[in-house]
């Protein structure tokens, strides 16, 4: 049976990922389910999409991928399921799904009247995912959705000649993610994050010393800042935000 | 097969957890493994009962739900399964389990010889949650118990028509969850955390400003004390222990 | 379907494990997946080989264990899978395999031309395990290596009839494990953790009172110090590399 990975801001110390997870068991007892993280900042409904955005095509066609950070919860806020690219999503109408292709369809999920108004994760959207995996069609879940909230993650520019984005992530070894796809960067550039210069974009970590900054092409298929085996951020003090210019080489 | 949950205050530093795992799926290679927690507070016994008492019944029916909070490992405290609801419960003899109702039947599981009297989650509870979803009856695994240590959590009173109850769980966004269920309180009812007005109880956090103090019905199904956007439990500086009081509106 | 292990030091908050999960699964979607953990210190190969050493033998034969703990990732350091007692092994040939017994069998894994060089957990050694799930032989995902890297932890020696050894991990409760098997100390020996006498060896924590040192034999079959309820690494202010030395009892 497909697969259905979870994204949330519970935590792990609370039993409310495991209570999402014995409603969707109780419905869909063969799913089989893959935590992302439930360890998005309370709230952070952009870093939750950035999350989902990197790894939701990992999975196989047929995936259901259930993303509940969710500020507005028990408000008129929809609940929206969305079809995309033959997988399947699931998630507050907060802009978190705004990563998806245009062509995405949308559904609005009707609040069955048991739910806990806090609560939809269990009561709303695990029931959705246990239906889906079921083979239920999108369609007869809700309502069509003409216009979810979209709300992107920022993308980079160029302004003569120099691309500037920003940094859109912080992982756990401290590492700075940027919005800058290595195609639009030519061979010879230097990299600037938060004004330092951190010299041309290496192919890996060890391709500097011991404690010194580096830019790499990351695992997300983006511009990185890192520290060999230390923290950019510790050592730069910046985080999400911050600016990452790079002046392209001469060719 | 069945469902085997899984609670502890081991941590997921560790490999404790994978060894019980691994002592499970090589005794019944199908079950399918849920973590409810493992950051319980090491010790915490109540919490742990708190924590499964809310989330088993999310389960299916033949689910096994395996709960090791103890302190007193390697003792001759004994170590309990349990029957209740059509479901199975495991954890040591020291109240953690006082959530069950009067009906439920529990055994002594014997100390296999080759315990070690440090780590019986491994050694002692993961075989006997194994051998239940292999369909062995409870009986098979020990002799029956008669009374089961009892701890039970807290429960609230009423004095002179006001409702008094506790925090009987902080969870991580600091909202505190009283031992008040929704059922006891009229309405117009105003409420009380700590000595601070949180005002009557509303249906969902936005019903308050961002950062205020806002009181509702948990998803647990108890009154709980929440602010949006932030921690009720770091505003107030209470955890678990503190009184809530509700007066009762006027009808 | 067999079971892939995952340990690795990539931390619960990113998406970096889900990653790998969807990599695996994409191409042997029926294996079962059990994290040993994801939060070892960044980089702390030992402390990677020490969980892994005491996990794997938990799972039954024909499991795959998969411990990505890298920093030399993208660098010319050799990746390897591991075939050694009916189980199989994937990891970077920088140590973290050493525990395995000599007669185990290596192989060096290509890379992958797709690979991002910072994430072979995903690229390179992911797809790999799901091969030795779906049945290949070690043979065909690689050359035969000969002399992988081995950096076996310490062990204990014996000088003048003291057993001297050191703490090779701190588990979450505090507790000191060390590098001495029962096996080497005879009956009514006391044991020395950093300077400090803890006393004779128990049989467990509770045999002393609350907040007291202990030693028993820990559930990883050698010597732990521990403080009853408490940390004994907080007690001592000690940690991995400390010395424990028993002084042997007169028989």
């Amino acid at each position: 049976m497909p697969i259905i990975t979870l994204l949330t801001d519970f935590g792990t110390a609370d039993s409310y990922v495991a209570e999402m997870k014995g409603a969707i068991l109780s419905r869909a007892p063969g799913a089989t389910l893959v935590d992302i993280s439930h360890r998005v900042s309370a709230g952070d409904v952009r870093a939750a999409q950035y999350l989902l955005s990197r790894t939701w095509a990992q999975f196989p066609r047929g995936s259901v991928h259930l993303a509940v950070v969710d500020p507005g919860v028990g408000t008129k806020r929809r609940a929206l399921a969305a079809e995309s690219a033959g997988h399947h999503f699931l998630a507050p109408d907060n802009g978190l799904l705004s990563f998806l292709a245009p062509d995405a369809r949308f559904v609005s999920l009707p609040v069955p009247a048991s739910a806990a108004p806090t609560f939809h994760g269990r009561d709303l959207f695990a029931p959705a995912a246990a239906a889906l995996v079921l083979g239920e069609p999108i369609d007869s879940l809700g309502d069509s959705v003409s216009h979810p909230v979209r709300a992107p993650l920022p993308v980079h520019r160029i302004e003569k000649g120099i691309v500037i984005g920003e940094v859109i992530h912080v992982d756990q070894f401290g590492s700075l993610v940027s919005n800058i796809p290595p195609s639009s960067v030519g061979a010879g550039s230097r990299v600037r994050a938060a004004g330092t210069d951190v010299g041309p974009i290496r192919r890996t970590f060890a391709d500097v010393s011991l404690g010194a900054l580096v830019a790499v092409v990351g695992s997300g298929a983006t511009i990185e800042i890192a520290v060999r085996d230390g923290s950019a951020a510790a050592k730069l003090g910046v985080g999400v935000g911050a600016e990452i210019r790079i002046e392209q080489g001469r060719r």
